[in-house]
């Protein structure tokens, strides 16, 4: 065990301004054409720093090369095309119910979610749609909202044309539009309401709802032409013939390629690899991954992130989703932070200063650096709606805590800022490297030692990442 | 909103028997020549089980083509040669602590870690690890034990020959073994150990870590031969080469090839997945993949789940390991939780049934089937530890929890056993899949529905996979 003796005085953290109410009049919401946009308090600078990272490019994309796609606007977000992978999630609201829709769609866009979606299963869905999107304007978020439709989607669009207009995007399931010829009609009838509207769709298919009628086709013609496919092979085959079919017919109905969007959905992540291989080899049509039912907790991310880490790694992906089952009670902005770790993890955006900080062992038996990786941590979820309006990149920055000489020297160099903590037996100073370089050594209480860190990240970030210009920093 | 009516009785589900406590008198432990090993209470069913599935070969394993790697013998865990993935941890204990210590890696061992970690940083440490090994063996327990090393390892291996005995392996890090002319000298003290008690090493590189010698030469190369690399790629270049050189000299010190570990870990990514690519190309040691300093909570699984997951899919990795940094207070468990989650999920090895659970949407307002799923996913937890002692391949099995018409059917016929709830405004029926087929529909309140669902999976289980043999269904 150790302890800090107190060497200095605890700092006050600087009271940040939150914007001005006014903060969003410049944007142009999409859909609408007379918007009043307002904030509806603090909330509303995370969703306009939002707005602005989609419109500007991301240096960490840019760098690894990804497969080529038609761009694809959804909304003011553009998916594929060379655009940063777009993170998107889902309301498990009725969509009939204005005001808890209207609030989880507010909560998933500030968490970060660049598109949500919403169910639209029923009239009332479809009657409570333009409703709810109005409300949204109204409180200043124009995030693009897609119109998820299952069996009836060729009833509402048609019935309930504000609906269709207020949606950014439809998204049709190919293996549920209907059976036999009607499913090809309903299909074009909404293929050329998204025409109408000038709208794009989402062709997606999804392992749980396959189209059965390809499925038994080709499962005969494997038996009559001896082809000795194995079924799984099969239905990976059927999930990208499908996607590619319906891609032709949605060509066929008068949408362009920059109005079509592909998912090929599993819940097996080495077919949705395969899947996504196959069809990535085979169309330019921009992207949507995801693992369908990943599942709940631990299993639900670690599924996903290893299926769609393989994807996004190869350059393949242009929109994802993190189909999290929440615990029940849970929180439904967990799918949009682990779409956001999952990107920043492979370099591909950045949404949030990253805190190194090492597993601990026999050496680090005290759990000083633990309480300060989380404290630190805290700070920084805390703080980001702020900093991001303020200063521009600070959501690249690196910290490092680690709780030992082993490797914590080393990773502290690595990072923007980081604190090597002193292990068991270690003398109880704590050096701070700043830009790989030792800055200072800190030493004092638990309490002490988080807020001298603390203020050398406000300090680091005031010195380091230029202040956003006037239309974000000010309020104008 | 919907309910079930009372349509069946509640079932009582199956008392299954604890194993008997002479279960693992069969079991030859390594190490030491006269180990009395009973078991410690209704735990050690579980670590038999541990030890059988190391000791057979995974189908799931042999059906994806892996890098052919050298076999190398850890106690009686074979890492690489074809192997099976080995799950393992590390104790963040002090390991002069002999109770602390002896608990942690029995519940490590239990949650299904193949292999435990121990730092042995000091003279206390290297004295308990013969004592704390001794007390494991008597507790039934036979995992292998891995002493980490850093600076010291060279005195302590060679003043405490006893603890060179007790562990199963040893750890080196070429980055602090040393400096200049010494730095080789006591990394051939070390393995000269290894080779005379027979024990595989580990050359462990750490980016946090690295041999700074090295990197400063490299560096000057870069410039003095302007090759025009940049300093990231340079480090890269640094594991690989520290890596590489430090097995020449391990080979030069005796070690036979069929007793060296690599790893070279880092806390980017991208750039583990470029060392590791590298290095596999390079050599056939057996590769030790981990994420160094994963950070905390759902960042150290995501980002640990993309990098292990793209380096895993190609065939790298012969054992992992997750480093969470664990919250205060948090259960060090997890990190062999996420180890299995991730191979499972990558069909690589099977731990448990998969439980496969859709989002939900605004179509199942409802809550039950997360609860179903909760309720399935504990229900399984607990049930397993038995299970796998008494049913062949009952960790394959799969289950589906859906929510809604839409992937609910689909999923279900894809699942060993799947059920698909209603959604809103759906008849509050629950039809069973069971292998693909129609079984029957539940109807009834939460509770009831629950019980009947348990009650199909016991009987599944029942039918499906064959009792295990005498030697461990019988407690001989």
């Amino acid at each position: 065990m150790w302890g800090f003796s107190p060497a200095f005085v605890g700092t006050e953290f600087r009271t940040r301004q939150t914007q001005s109410p006014d903060l969003v009049a410049g944007l142009k919401p999409h859909t609408y054409k007379t918007p009043t946009p307002h904030c509806a308090g603090g909330g509303s600078g995370k969703i306009v720093d939002m707005l602005k990272q989609i419109a500007g490019t991301d240096a960490a994309a840019v760098r690894h090369p990804r497969k080529k796609t038609y761009g694809v606007k959804v909304g003011h977000v553009t998916v594929g095309g060379g655009a940063p992978v777009v993170v998107q999630s889902m309301t498990n609201t009725d969509t009939a119910d204005v005001e808890t829709t209207l609030q989880q769609t507010l909560e998933l866009a500030e968490a970060g979610s660049e598109i949500v979606r919403w169910t639209v299963n029923v009239p009332e869905a479809a009657a409570a749609v333009p409703l709810i999107k109005r409300r949204l304007l109204d409180a200043g978020c124009n995030v693009p909202i897609i119109g998820d439709f299952h069996y009836n989607g060729h009833v509402l669009l048609t019935k309930y044309p504000e609906c269709a207009a207020a949606l950014d995007k439809y998204r049709i399931n190919p293996g549920n539009v209907g059976a036999g010829q009607r499913r090809d009609e309903q299909f074009s009838t909404i293929c050329r309401v998204a025409v109408d509207h000038g709208k794009p769709v989402r062709i997606g298919v999804n392992g749980g709802s396959l189209n059965q009628e390809l499925v038994m086709r080709k499962m005969q013609e494997n038996t009559d032409k001896n082809l000795g496919k194995e079924s799984e092979e099969i239905i990976n085959d059927c999930m990208v013939i499908s996607a590619l079919e319906s891609t032709e017919l949605a060509l066929e109905s008068g949408l362009k390629h920059e109005q079509i969007i592909i998912s090929c959905k599993t819940s097996r992540p080495r077919d949705l690899i395969t899947v996504y291989r196959d069809l990535s080899s085979k169309t330019q049509q921009p992207l949507h991954l995801g693992l369908t039912e990943a599942g709940m907790g631990m299993k639900g991310l670690v599924w996903s992130a290893a299926a769609l880490g393989v994807l996004l790694y190869d350059g393949i992906g242009d929109t994802i989703r993190v189909s999290l089952t929440p615990r029940p009670g849970g929180d439904r902005r967990e799918e949009v932070y682990a779409c956001c770790e999952l990107l920043q993890s492979l370099g591909l955006r950045s949404f949030s200063p990253s805190v190194t900080a090492c597993p601990g062992c026999g050496r680090t038996t005290s759990s000083t650096f633990q309480e300060l990786a989380e404290r630190i941590q805290g700070y920084i979820r805390e703080s980001m709606p702020v900093w991001k309006t303020q200063y521009d990149g600070v959501e690249t920055m690196t910290l490092a805590v680690m709780g030992c000489i082993v490797n914590g020297p080393g990773e502290s160099k690595a990072a923007n800022i980081g604190i090597s903590l002193p292990g068991t037996g270690e003398a109880p100073r704590c050096p701070v490297y700043i830009d790989g370089k030792k800055d200072v050594t800190l030493e004092g209480t638990y309490d002490e030692l988080a807020a001298a860190f603390q203020k050398l990240v406000d300090d680091y970030i005031v010195r380091s990442y230029p202040r956003k210009t006037a239309e974000i920093g000010s309020g104008r």
